[in-house]
């Protein structure tokens, strides 16, 4: 009989009995073989949604319009309590600066995974409402910031750090910050994928110089690579997951659990509509956000 | 000069340099009094969107349409991976199944907050597609489920449990459930508050014998009384906030850090709309989801 079952008991008072249902096993497949050992490494001693760094203070944020994700990082244990925003929307910006005020954190980062084209950065709005705030998006992007970061670059807010990745495929600047090594930091890691890999997804690759075998080299050498419990928290989605694992994605990702080639043919079909704010989106991006500041032409 | 900072080295070498930037404190009021004591309780060494039990795997899974959250929760180190599924909404529990079978669980409890007016719970949805799961609400709902919970009530997972404290005033049947005491059981706690408590605000009390004295002490007595660091998971989010604190709510909830009656005129003088749903959902809610069994009228 299974200890799953359901207790009467008064919330203060010891449990006076105890009715256990005898359940018979769901009709599931079981994972088996490498599948079985992969989805034990991923789910073995840890939740999935957790981020168990003692220092690390954590906040998923959602913009419904784009369906995109912001993430608040934070580490508690330092005085200043440096925190950094990755991927903050313009839309959100006074919904993400009350949080940082309310929990009495120091915003230190406005961090961008890749120049969007499906919304304005927030990073710029933070700026002109917190000058202290340092824009942050990589060198590849050609992209205007106030810090141009690299494959292997380290942001640093007090003890913990994230490093950066380079994934190019979705656009050719494409980075995925990796929470570091060491007992402070999380564990277990966190990658912000941006949209080189999304929850059984990925970003599409048919513009600002999207490239489908990049992408999939990015991905295997980049993300894969990582310890199958990693938790993976991208910068879109759209069926309502808020976050996944290396070594789920690794098993059921629709498009890169396949070959090279299928992958390749999958993204070249997707015959998907050109997005609608492309043309407002990657301008403003381009120079993070600041786009009241781009001289109109006449 | 403080230790936020950006480092650029290679993945695998040790950093080369280091570029510190001496940033000046942002322009952000810091709590001060009871509010920077309370705040430090609340974020001291934990991250507020973590359950950090080694046995509990946590999934926070949104319905965009209703801006529903279902949670799943499972004990992976018992050998059947026994899971529970709370609010989970009609249109999302094809996801849901598909997450319970990639991840290898065995669902065995749909529960239910509360009779929701927004949407139509999963649970009957779940239990035509996999017979061995239960339905539950509370006994004070009126609604029909295979397990009627009250106050006290414990619902076991493998060695893990959800207890149930009975929180009415948006409804009359509503009730939080709240993880365990124990070593095994996740620190800091997670309640699942359905409407009672959402995040810096609650839910509506005009229809479905809600009452706002009893939603005000249901909250303060049965929420406000937990540790400060236990985890706010709503059955609702209207801006993008997946967690908050019972700590952060008791500082900041616009609506429940005023006195009762205060509360109370606030409550009375919303206006909102009748709920487009609410005629076809508190119907089909009633009997857990079980709407295509109900006896059509002649």
């Amino acid at each position: 009989m299974l200890k799953v079952g359901f207790s009467r008991a008064s919330v203060s008072a010891a449990p006076t009995h105890r009715l256990l249902f005898n359940l018979g096993r769901v009709n599931l497949a079981t994972p088996i073989g490498n599948r079985s050992k992969l989805i034990g490494s991923v789910m073995g001693s840890h939740s999935t949604a957790s981020s168990q760094s003692p220092k690390l203070l954590f906040r998923q944020l959602f913009e419904k319009e784009s369906s995109t994700y912001t993430y608040l990082l934070a580490d508690v244990s330092h005085p200043d309590k440096p925190a950094v925003l990755i991927d903050p929307v313009d839309r959100t910006v006074d919904r993400d600066l009350s949080v940082v005020k309310e929990l009495g954190l120091k915003l230190t980062y406005a961090m961008n995974t890749h120049v969007h084209a499906d919304h304005v950065t927030g990073s710029g709005l933070i700026k002109s409402k917190v000058p202290e705030v340092k824009s942050v998006i990589s060198k590849a992007s050609g992209a205007k910031a106030d810090v141009l970061i690299e494959h292997g670059d380290k942001i640093y807010f007090g003890d913990l750090f994230l490093e950066t990745r380079a994934t190019p495929g979705h656009t050719s600047g494409c980075v995925t910050y990796v929470t570091g090594d060491g007992p402070d930091q999380s564990q277990p890691k966190m990658a912000f994928t941006g949209d080189a890999l999304l929850i059984r997804g990925c970003g599409r690759t048919d513009f600002q110089s999207g490239n489908s075998e990049q992408l999939y080299k990015s991905v295997h050498s980049q993300i894969f690579s990582l310890p199958k419990d990693t938790c993976i928290y991208p910068a879109h989605d759209y069926k309502g997951f808020t976050v996944s694992t290396v070594g789920e994605e690794m098993l059921y990702n629709p498009r890169l659990t396949k070959d090279e080639g299928t992958f390749k043919g999958i993204m070249a079909n997707l015959n998907l509509a050109y997005p609608k704010m492309i043309d407002v989106a990657v301008p403003a991006n381009l120079v993070c956000g600041y786009q009241d500041l781009i001289p109109k032409s006449s």
